[in-house]
């Protein structure tokens, strides 16, 4: 047979940092990333902003063109883009093509910068208009929210949705650092604080047994909001994700999976509530089940099940829904199992609990056992709820 | 300052394989191809064809249904795509939409395949839909034209038109395989034929000077559409495109540039033509231009100078043309030397030879030298043609 074999490494590094109040001019940390990626081209930053973190923030826009005022690295695009949050900003593509449109009109090249400030849905966002003008434009991620701090900012996915399906549209694309800031989560409601929070139970659950039980002994300081143990949480969340993206498959060509413990179930969830349900919300249910499956199927045992489920307690989370109970093979939940399947291409692949801290995988769930780990949670929850 | 350094490599490989009659039952390549690339999941293809090669190779759907027919590794969706041939398929999002929809309405994940057959716009324009499409199906290339077959087909990139600006939305993504196969090559029109010649000058003056030899010996052959030639001529164009990406910076994430001698003024000139003249004839027209300009400046001696627009000439290319021509500062083409600085973020980086064999990029061009090297092909022109 006759070819030619190609074959080459693409290197990839950028750095996470934390930090606070990062625009403000004695904040050294954005000055220094800008000096340090010297280049013979003029660079221009362009901004996009939540639309949320802009209403809880309203100096923020003067903040930076303070900022950019007194830093001439680069070139302030003194435009910026308002995109609502939430899945709002990922369920039409006319925010993608407004970024496209600034990127033409104000000629921003591949040695230039696109700056997110937003939730994790306006990053996704973002990031993929990023990542398909002129082949890739350098993007910058500064996430707002727990969840997007921990976990889904300091990634390689962007994307939007389509016909009703979450990330249907993106790619895998890099940013070339991540700004963690935590001034951005003292205005967040309670309720977005905590959901955040159910990421590192679950990367802890089926990675890192310390880090497990670190949050058991804060979970009440971090329902709280004591901003110390939330600024450990978000850092070593952050770092596990960051470590799992490394050492695997960071654009998923093989048949790697992300870390999705507890998210099969909590998909459908979201969805079925109309997104009312937040993702780590859902996420905090799904744990619930998935962990009372791994006692029910003899992995588990069932001090440390109980203890999981207090510790989604302790951190303020319900542990179930009506939504998420498995009644028969008819129940919402149980389709949201075989879209699942569906998604990952035919093999059903799902993480369960073998110990605390260290997760395995099962290409069968057993409907049954599903429906009585559905029951052991609700009585556990009308016990909790007396 | 409090960081976690991210750092990974991500792999990429593939082959460019070169056959004759790919969807003939008793070639192997394809389905040796499709039985290595084994996996858990039900694979399906589903194809996009070239309007133009459609229509010259009325039997080809029905050879690609009965090669499927027999080979069941994966599951053809007997549903093809036909998109326009040349630009028009890259100068709307229509089509990219299309394969979208597609992608949702047959349920085609990343573990199936989308194959493009056609040339290099159409590859480019399907290319970029399975990047974007669940972050990346695997795409396949069955380019048709030499231009795609010896230089963009076998390359990383992809991508359509926006605002009238060539590329401007897009993503770098290997294929996962490239299948040249030169029965397509016998349909194609003689100025098709002999403009991808134009991308083998180019890359052999630049990188190889045993191949340039070979190019001077068999232009004639290679002008009389002679295949044997022709093969060569594509497979050596394709390894040394293959090299460079893989030698380099593939995604292009630093400074460093795409083999584009000659490319400046083409690029306007093509597009001032409204693509009237080919791709490859521009290339052909800037590549006398730029050689022209690197004997005027001193690096390159009159004979090879001459031997290199006799090559140009032998194998049945304009060497100039009215669009192309400098005259003083307002000259079109002038405007196009602005437009490609503008392109690269600032800083030009033209190639030029420095001797034959040899590229050497430069960051200034003398207007005035232009419009010598412009007159001296002008004369060179005239001459030729009495």
């Amino acid at each position: 047979m006759d070819y030619i074999q190609q074959r080459f490494s693409v290197p990839f590094e950028y750095r996470v940092y934390f930090t606070s109040h990062l625009f403000q001019q004695q904040n050294p940390v954005l000055r220094q990333f800008l000096q340090a990626d010297v280049s013979d081209n003029i660079k221009k930053i362009f901004f996009v902003i939540d639309s949320e973190v802009a209403a809880c923030h309203p100096t923020l826009m003067d903040d930076i063109r303070q900022y950019f005022a007194a830093n001439s690295e680069v070139i302030l695009i003194d435009d910026m883009l308002i995109v609502p949050g939430g899945e709002a900003c990922k369920n039409t593509d006319v925010y993608v093509h407004e970024i496209i449109a600034a990127v033409d009109e104000h000629g921003i090249d591949r040695h230039s910068y696109i700056a997110a400030i937003g939730g994790g849905a306006v990053l996704d966002m973002v990031g993929y208009a990023a990542a398909i003008s002129h082949r890739g434009i350098r993007h910058i991620r500064m996430p707002t929210t727990v969840l997007s701090q921990n976990d889904s900012g300091v990634g390689v996915k962007n994307g939007i949705n389509y016909n009703g399906k979450k990330n249907f549209i993106g790619t895998f694309a890099p940013p070339v650092a991540v700004f963690n800031d935590d001034h951005f989560l003292t205005t967040l409601a309670d309720r977005e604080w905590r959901a955040g929070i159910a990421e590192a139970v679950k990367v802890a659950l089926i990675k890192d047994k310390q880090f497990y039980a670190w949050l058991c002994k804060n979970a009440l300081a971090l329902n709280r909001r004591e901003m110390e143990p939330m600024q450990y949480q978000i850092k070593r969340c952050a770092q596990l994700h960051i470590d799992h993206i490394a050492g695997g498959d960071p654009f998923e060509k093989g048949s790697s999976r992300p870390l999705d413990f507890g998210h099969w179930s909590a998909h459908k969830v979201e969805q079925l509530s109309n997104f009312e349900i937040r993702h780590g919300e859902a996420v905090a249910m799904g744990i619930a089940l998935d962990t009372a499956y791994s006692h029910l199927c003899g992995w588990l045992n069932e001090e440390d099940a109980r203890l999981v489920i207090q510790l989604l307690i302790d951190l303020g989370f319900d542990i179930t829904h009506p939504l998420m109970e498995v009644s028969d093979d008819n129940s919402p939940v149980i389709q949201g199992l075989h879209e699942f399947q569906e998604h990952l291409g035919g093999r059903l692949t799902i993480m369960l609990l073998n110990e605390i801290g260290k997760g395995e995988e099962v290409h069968h769930l057993d409907i049954s056992l599903l429906q009585k780990a559905s029951e052991w949670l609700k009585q556990y929850h009308q016990i909790e709820q007396q």
